[in-house]
């Protein structure tokens, strides 16, 4: 069975899903895999590092299929949207922030403008600004979020009946083709999919990330902002990032507020830690779907199984 | 379309369909109504009250219907589920706790053991308990649950996986017919719904609760250890319970730990606020699909209703 929906009718796509555009790991390579498999692969440019992207953006675009960019919205500027829109995206992605700066602009360059949400007031916000589509992103989520997290399952239909007829997709907890069937059945038009497609041989990380993502299970993973802190990332504190877990999580769990009022000796600890090689690089990105992976398949071939077994698992539900 | 499932089969009822045992306000006539609905009617017995159990008891079981009860594994005693299986239930089921030493009496007596989990260890002990049916209880739910609550829809894949052959029902977070569907897609093989069955009109609830939660927002729910301290409840302090907004959560809002150090005082003043109609006398314990709840049917009326909502999700989702 095909899945058809108002996405993919909107973007000419052969399966609703799209890769979350993780910053820095959801390359231009993970990005054309994504589309070249069908589905709407998205850049994951971050703020925009003009390097990454003059690396990444040639990579995706040519893979000659549908495709589009994400950026964080808090830490973007006009200068690298217009580097990108460049290579005409089928997508600007922005999330986290206010992107009604750069909604004119990207819609001017034929570009649909997809707007990440978090809450009710942000999707009604969304709505407002004539977002073209509205990803709903729930607390399950890997990396980051908000503080405040909705769950995916009961916060999707709301947002859904909230939006009319723009469509929305589902964001946060889905890792195989029984999320994808579930969020459709929730009204969403597809789901948006970051940590199984990290564990793919296209997603720009580490191999030891790699491994931790196969190996880690979702009870492992808690949203906190005490990697932030340490790394001296520049994150506004309204935003939490769930990981696994970490030595910096049970040296501070539960005392942010005492880590963000003086934060100075830990991150000179944190840095030397790294340096030492006492503590990984990066925090380990994960959502709660975490369980559901199990491989590092090519990531073409995934948007290829979760497609089929979607399909499989709306046929079967209900049918004895 | 019908929807039948191992749920359906193992009870022989039309809906895979079941209410939530929510202690106090899951009483004789709710659960009759659902059960006549064509769904699953646990009462919500709590810890076991002998006469409120007298008082309950026949009225379900006169049904004539397939029905179940509920209990709080922690609270229970074996003199309570003899006195539940003098009515013939169809099923016992036991959340939060380990419901070891009671499965072989509720089998024997020719009644299934339904087990309440809310993480993977809790689904494995289930499963070498040999359970019947295993609920997966996400954190959206209201009412009590694991303080390291798992989301609904990442959680149930992975519990259904383990699980194999035993059929599992979904619960947290679902609301209408688009949740029923979304748990089916997922493997389940029913739905618990609690906060949507407490905005009934055989809900032993207070107009003033019924009349929150149908204006109760999911964003406006939280979980906590607040009110359960305050009002000296003997709930286990690794379990929280989700919530509407209260006075005493503003008041004491991150300060769990110091008010269960010293309790006294605010006990004092949350029995003299209750007396005095400041704050309600008893918390309204809501889900986070709450936003879905708008009016307070009949309950019976609102199990065809749900059955009819999923079957038309399942048929509508990937098909344009």
């Amino acid at each position: 069975m095909t899945l058809s929906t108002a996405f993919t009718a909107l973007f000419g796509v052969e399966h609703p899903i799209a890769l979350a555009p993780m910053g820095g790991s959801a390359g231009g390579e993970l990005a054309a895999a994504v589309s070249r498999g069908g589905g709407l692969g998205l850049l994951g440019a971050g703020g925009g590092d003009p390097d990454w992207l003059a690396r990444e953006l040639p990579i995706v675009a040519g893979a000659g299929r549908p495709w589009g960019v994400g950026f964080l919205t808090w830490a973007v500027g006009t200068a690298v949207i217009e580097q990108a829109l460049e290579y005409d995206p089928a997508a600007v992605m922005f999330s986290f922030g206010d992107p009604g700066p750069y909604v004119e602009r990207v819609r001017a360059a034929g570009a649909a403008v997809i707007v990440q949400v978090t809450d009710l007031d942000e999707a009604g916000q969304a709505v407002d600004l004539g977002a073209d589509v509205i990803v709903a992103q729930g607390t399950e989520s890997g990396g980051h979020g908000s503080r405040h997290g909705r769950s995916t399952l009961p916060f999707v239909p709301v947002v859904v009946d909230l939006a009319e007829d723009v469509p929305v997709l589902a964001a946060g907890g889905i890792a195989d083709g029984r999320g994808v069937a579930a969020v459709l059945a929730l009204g969403a038009a597809g789901a948006v999919i970051g940590t199984r497609f990290q564990a793919t041989a296209e997603a720009l990380v580490d191999p030891s990330t790699a491994k931790a993502l196969v190996d880690g299970r979702g009870q492992d993973t808690e949203r906190n902002r005490v990697l932030d802190i340490a790394r001296n990332s520049p994150w506004p504190s309204k935003y939490t990032a769930r990981t696994l877990g970490h030595p910096y999580l049970d040296l501070w769990r539960g005392r942010e507020e005492e880590l963000a009022a003086d934060p100075a000796a830990a991150r000179r600890a944190y840095r030397t830690d790294v340096e030492s090689g006492n503590v990984p690089a990066l925090p380990v990105w994960a959502g709660e779907g975490v369980d559901l992976v199990t491989d590092l398949p090519p990531a073409a071939d995934l948007v290829a199984t979760l497609a089929a077994e979607a399909g499989q698992a709306l046929a079967r539900a209900g049918r004895g």
